[in-house]
């Protein structure tokens, strides 16, 4: 096999998914369809595409363009993802998808959690 | 909110999806299910954890344990993992999964395709 | 070239560094060998080995294992890495590094450097 | 301390190693600083900038800009990265790093070492 190659396989990198997304992609509402898909954006936002169409995820996912579109619709409406005005150094417009909100929502939850203990925790000594 | 809580929630890392098998997974015949799953075993493993349970799994996922087992059925008899058995330093023998199969089926895809391309290439020339 | 041989390359996965701290590392007042050492340490700490010596550190980078045992002084007196005792499931006792105090230090630098800001920020507001 | 803020943090995402060219990169020549001076590289051009300065390197690092130039003619040189025109979508020309060449080294040492053993396991099976 051609070592170029190889090479070129390997120069693909990873994608880093934050164990704390894994381990509490469910608890926030997310199925395992909405978690891949929303790792296909990361991962086109990364690549320089900053607005992945419903057809470029589905060539990637089990899911049918339509589908997508669906699931698109959801995280949007949910609030995981937002659009954005982006503008370019040329001045020209273009949207393209942001995954902040879902940070926020994920720390969200992680304080919540953390919350319960600590009260929890108080409740135990004061007993 | 606690600065040591924070550094926790740092400390827990990720886990490196190589875009390779991002990209492709779906033509190795897995779906986004079995693909997560995959996930969540190879963060197990990382974890010292070698023979995570349908239960284990479950708490992670969308899925009951029952239907777990069932996509852990599923990926053994397909080839996806296999289970090993496994002596610590003390004589102790214990099952693991491994994932070595999985990247075999991926590097088989990938030769495959690029053998394919190297045909047309080839023809393109002689025309 | 043996495909099995190419599919065990790409099961050697990833370390993930977060971006955060190599941005940061020489804030906190490390140099790239620390810097490295620490990348190389927590790479041991994931495949088990959980108290690397300056031999085994010193196998992988360009220093000798003394220039590593004094990395490792310096790491832990200037308190990036402390030593914990920890005892396995057959109550043997061994010793382990933590990185838990860099995430410390790297947190609290981040708050400080928003501490910053956010003052800058109300500075410009009141003038 | 702002949750926003903390969302932010984790956005930022990790640079993902591969284990292979941490455990390796000294056998390929390169030493502790040359080695993240290429990490840093790899990030920039994740997140965009695809030609960083020497100015924008030093930034990041505990080495003078002039030291990080002499590093990166020292990379050139031995044929770690090189330097690729690059024409964007409205034929304005600009100049970008590859990292190609050095996934090349890598897959060449890896194939090197591998040949040896093989070699080797002959030989013991012949005697």
């Amino acid at each position: 096999m051609d070592k170029k190659k190889i090479a070129e396989w390997l120069a693909q990198g990873s994608v880093a998914v934050p164990k704390l997304l894994l381990n509490h992609y469910k608890y926030l509402g997310l199925s395992e369809g909405e978690f891949v898909l929303l790792l296909h954006m990361h991962s086109f936002i990364e690549d320089g595409v900053l607005f992945p169409t419903p057809a470029e995820l589905a060539e990637k996912m089990t899911a049918a363009p339509s589908e997508c579109m669906e699931m698109l619709r959801r995280l949007l409406q949910k609030g995981f993802i937002v659009i954005e005005e982006h503008t370019d150094e040329k001045g020209i417009r273009s949207e393209k998808y942001s995954l902040q909100p879902l940070w926020e929502k994920l720390v969200q939850y992680l304080y919540t959690e953390w919350a319960k203990e600590e009260r929890q925790d108080q409740q135990e000594e004061e007993e």
